[in-house]
């Protein structure tokens, strides 16, 4: 790297900084790099039907025989989703714990990648040693199993990467282990990179055990079906609820293709323990009474395809609302969701259902730590310099200041975005260049064939909508042999627009039969032409402004 | 109205039931027909490139000699915002608070339409008689000053509207008339229409006072330009800051076009004083040292458009964000409005701003009371049977147990649709029928001319894109003249989809010139083929299915 000296450790992201989602970062000394998780990001709304967005591999790809391995803090999207599209590009050895390579390994089998990819699970004693670096782990607490912070130890000093956590001291499954953090603090940390999701929220964040008892609760008090949704990944939420179904004696049927599929690897992994006859089939429920069923299903974010939005529109093939039953919604709508969440939830007071849903029911906790937390996690490792991670520039800038106040000097906080290279010394930090890190997105099966010209006229076409004119012209005399003729998608209903249309027409036939007489051969002048003259006309009837596609046949 | 007896009182909506906007409401004895407020509801996203909503207001076109006036009241967008194009179709009074009929008045000069117009201000003591029904009304606490309840009078009984409402008892301006509400409840309602939206809010809503101590907070402390968002609407809260302004020695400059009117008409109105030079130009910033001046700006939505989104991405004309300024977002993100809100935060903080906003630091309380304001509502109101308004449908049910927890009989309370008649007896209540309340869209210049299938062609356009097949075909020998030709807007970019396309044009070609062999004159038919050939096609290379336009030209 040509912009950090050869006794410098480099510290940058192809993702994850000044934004949420596509977390993939770097940590490299000399010749060897270390790769920390390969996530993906949902895209916002202006990115108009693009599935998803990764970002640009190519210094990982250029630089693919320094690469000693992709190392996994837990099995969320936004931290592996990039990775079948990675594994195309460079086929690079895969570390993670023993859930985080569950989901990998049934993604990377639905991507047809699997057979040649290099899986290695890790415990949390484990010590990766490369020549000149070597990667440790230790356990936190986060919305899934098995989530660990990162520790890269590099001649210069150690670099620590939290992970998502929170600090939960009563979570269902292992504690976050702060002996472990501790010591690494006290071994000396030169740089932590931590999670700044929730630096805005000052609270300390519940504990899913208190989610466990509002579980509970709710099936002590309610007497007809349990239609419960989460998200699948968080499987002690899972857990909790098949806990619950067992000790109020009632049965689960699981609804949606990523919940049966936790509920499966939850299972064969040991993270979801009950007696066999536990779980139901479909076609099941209706031979059991109300009070003996939950039914546990996806779409708790209003997606309009998962289970619950078919539930809750009347659409599911199997599940139809009927009085008495109880809808819980164990989670909080992410930004952006707000408006769907809101639309499921009255469908299903309209079918009759009651809801549970809100921050007042304690039926959800967020897996990120609040400001405590993450100064717990600054007073523990005590790192020289910090870089937060995970989150908006505000977030980022929230939780700098909350590094300060836990002792890290002003001038050590490194507020980054991604591409930027934080080039450390034992005694040094700056920020020494870039590299390339632009978002790729992902539509159908293209990779990166989408780039804003395309987005631009999807803008314009979802606004405003799309007027054609098409017309035949005789080169040889000049003149218009056929049309023009208008056709319209997404303007104006046109069966109920034929003056609007017929003008337009009229006024283009004039126009042309004036460029006719230039004699001209260009078409891109007769093509400006029609623009010119139609798109006035249009704003001025209409105060529209749809995209005017001329098409012009030669005869 | 036929499915109501003669001797019943009929209430209805045509917007403002199960949704949050275009607020319209009836009360309609016999021949006479009282209506509530006329508000536009801005748009959801699906409803691609569409400016407002407006309900079908046909109703009151076939009846508009029985209308004796339109009630306004108070004057916000969601509650006056259809009035320009109700009028357009009828030309009937209206009545409101003085702050109402002035934004009103404005509205309709932009409209041309004030010349004509009927508006008559009223009085909180005023009491308007008809017939055979009267209307009063009673004070009301709201984000808005002059907001007022309307009580219906009709032989029934009395039916109570109380608009949008909180009640704030250290208001500033009018405090809620709650003797008069009280001597209402006394005379006896028959039915009370009561806003739902914060029904799911247990709080009682922060009194505005307490936003103006915050406000003053941050002008005491802050050394650099304050640069203020609000509602323009928000007189009170504008007035605040003036106040603050004025005993921090601060100028106040104004940017963004409803902010200027709003300043104007709240100072000819008497709600904002001040001294003479408190205002300033815009030139007249930078001659000003920092801790002097404050903006007082538009944009508090992150509206794109807006002066505060401009300063924000760096290209408003006049100002730009110097180092010690502080942006305060005196507001709260509109569901849906949350990212670009986020966005504008993120960008202000980069640029070097501080940024005050959010829940915690005080500095915004909503307009809508809380539970226990609603239930404060009924137990001064009394009424026997009730209809909860202004609210998704978990609002109106929620608003119902409220009612309910406060003394109304469950079946006295009515969720209703909009355009569901309730017809009112002394001692007998019951949803009668239906009148028409469909959405009218409004886009550019054009009320109701984007219908559904507009909308639905929007939409594949926006997420997938469009594909047009143009070929001339000679119809004398059957044999393709020119083409086919591809062109594509928003699906792939072309120059970098050259084999793409060209195997899409060779095998429409090889499919049509097979079509020509049958000779057909179907032009449908051709066109079918090059769908039906085309949509797998490029579902299969892309997984996208973008909508296809054949255009077949006949030389």
């Amino acid at each position: 790297m040509k912009f950090v000296k050869n006794d410098q450790t480099a510290v940058f992201a192809f993702g994850g900084l000044g934004e949420i989602g596509k977390n993939t970062y770097g940590v490299q000394f000399q010749d060897e790099i270390i790769l920390i998780d390969a996530g993906i990001k949902f895209p916002e709304d202006e990115l108009l039907g693009i599935d998803y967005v990764i970002p640009d591999y190519s210094y990982i790809i250029k630089n693919v025989e320094k690469i000693k391995g992709l190392f996994i803090t837990h099995g969320h999207e936004d931290h592996i989703g990039g990775i079948p599209y990675l594994l195309r590009e460079v086929n690079i050895p895969i570390y993670g714990g023993k859930l985080a390579l569950g989901l990998i390994r049934n993604k990377l089998e639905e991507h047809g990648l699997l057979r040649t990819a290099k899986l290695i699970e890790i415990q949390e004693d484990d010590i990766i040693k490369f020549r000149k670096t070597s990667v440790t782990f230790f356990r936190t607490t986060h919305s899934i199993p098995d989530s660990y912070g990162i520790v890269v130890k590099t001649p210069p000093g150690q670099i620590v990467h939290t992970g998502d956590f929170k600090f939960d001291f009563t979570p269902v499954g292992e504690p976050a282990n702060l002996t472990k953090m501790a010591e690494i603090g006290k071994e000396g940390v030169l740089c932590l990179l931590s999670d700044s999701t929730n630096s805005e929220i000052p609270n300390f964040t519940m504990s899913e055990r208190r989610v466990g008892e509002s579980i509970n609760d709710i099936f002590r008090k309610v007497t007809g079906r349990i239609i419960f949704a989460t998200f699948a990944s968080n499987i002690h939420r899972l857990q909790q609820v098949v806990e619950s179904a067992v000790a109020y004696d009632r049965k689960v049927a699981v609804f949606g293709r990523s919940m049966e599929a936790a509920i499966n690897i939850g299972q064969d992994l040991g993270y979801i323990r009950c007696p066999k006859d536990t779980f139901i089939e479909a076609s099941q429920i209706n031979r059991l009474p109300a009070d003996k069923v939950v039914i546990l299903c996806t779409g708790s974010q209003g997606e309009p395809m998962a289970a619950l939005s078919r539930i809750a529109n009347g659409t599911h093939r199997q599940i139809q609302i009927i009085p008495g039953d109880t809808v819980v919604f164990s989670s909080s709508p992410i930004p952006g969701n707000t408006i769907s969440v809101s639309r499921t939830i009255n469908m299903l007071y309209r079918a009759g259902a009651e809801v549970i849903h809100g921050a007042l029911s304690d039926i959800h906790t967020s897996g990120h730590g609040g400001q405590e937390e993450q100064k717990l996690m600054l007073r523990l490792i005590k790192p020289k310099y910090f870089m937060p991670i995970h989150g908006e520039y505000r977030m980022q800038k929230m939780h700098s200041k909350l590094a300060i106040d836990c002792g890290v000097l002003e001038e050590n906080c490194f507020i980054m975005d991604n591409g930027e290279v934080l080039a450390l010394s034992e005694n040094e930090a700056s920020v020494a260049g870039k590299i390339p890190s632009g978002n790729v997105y992902i539509d159908g099966s293209g990779i990166g064939d989408i780039g804003n010209i395309v987005l631009r006229d999807r803008r314009i076409l979802s606004e405003e909508g799309l007027v054609i004119v098409v017309v035949s012209i005789n080169m040889k005399d000049f003149k218009i042999a056929a049309g023009p003729d208008l056709i319209s998608r997404g303007f104006v209903y046109m069966r109920e627009s034929g003056d609007l249309i017929n003008d337009a027409q009229g006024l283009i036939s004039k126009h042309l039969n004036k460029v006719m007489e230039r004699r001209t051969t260009q078409w891109s002048e007769i093509k400006n032409e029609i623009t010119d003259t139609l798109a006035p006309f249009l704003y001025e009837k209409t105060k529209r402004r749809p995209m005017i596609l001329p098409i012009i046949m030669e005869v």
